[in-house]
């Protein structure tokens, strides 16, 4: 499973393996954008994530919904980033799954409002890190883990829920 | 020149030919999304995009600027879109540059405030078409010839100011 969590500025990725029950830490880290200029920007990001998915091969990506962006200025540059990010997913063949953040909250910390130490806190307790992980590292993590746990949940009721969106 | 009007449900694109005085129309129209799972049109717009700038190669792109969304979950949707748009031609390498929407009609119609139908008007004038257009592909063929005018212009005044943002 592959998990992002796009920004303008830092996207955050987290692949994880995982049979819904028990999940490793394949790889985690963040895409950070420099001083490019904009379209560079969302290239990189493009770029960054297919190099990912072609070396790990993730299944299928997860993303978190946006429910309210601050304004119109900041929902624009969130959106470009993550319609790259979206895009590099998508053209690599990986279905794509949203969940919202209440959610994701719910399945990591089991309470929808959490605050980012108790999702960071969890995230390296279910994954056994050691090391302190990024804001972005931990969102992004948090959203595979609340795929695989939902992945396996549909299987467990014997539900053929697969393939998202597509 | 590639020109590009972007949006969740129609992108407009059209593609000129021109010295910068005279344009002349390559081609032009909408990728029209349907009823997809919106990561899905996200990738539509990308591998759309990316056939066109393989068919035609184009030397440049030009894009409106995006000033004011009506709304912050407009401004999400349309820049998800934009960032689909923009990265297609990134990765294909293609500069990216990017018009203030007044100044796309200012250098089309001589008017900065303008309406859709004066655009359409003077874009099928200067390419000398005689079948209607949609506003999408007007504007896009628009953007492209304010591209074209603005590259011309610099060359005049002698400066050499290539490559937009990259």
């Amino acid at each position: 499973m592959l998990g992002i969590d796009p920004g303008s500025r830092i996207t955050g990725y987290g692949i994880i393996d995982s049979d819904g029950i028990k999940s490793i830490h394949v790889a985690s880290g963040c895409i950070r954008i420099g001083h490019e200029a904009f379209p560079e920007r969302l290239g990189a990001i493009y770029r960054q994530l297919s190099e990912l998915v072609a070396t790990y091969q993730p299944a299928e990506m997860a993303i978190e919904q946006v429910f309210m962006a601050k304004n119109a200025s900041s929902a624009l540059k969130l959106g470009q980033a993550r319609g790259a990010a979206i895009c590099a997913c998508v053209v690599a063949g990986l279905p794509v799954f949203e969940y919202a953040p209440r959610a994701v909250k719910q399945t990591v910390v089991g309470s929808g409002s959490a605050d980012k130490d108790q999702v960071q806190h969890m995230i390296r307790h279910i994954l056994q890190l050691d090391e302190p992980l990024t804001a972005d590292q931990s969102d992004a993590l948090a959203v595979a883990i609340s795929h695989a746990h939902a992945n396996s949940t549909l299987q467990l009721i014997g539900r053929s829920r697969r393939g998202g969106w597509r």
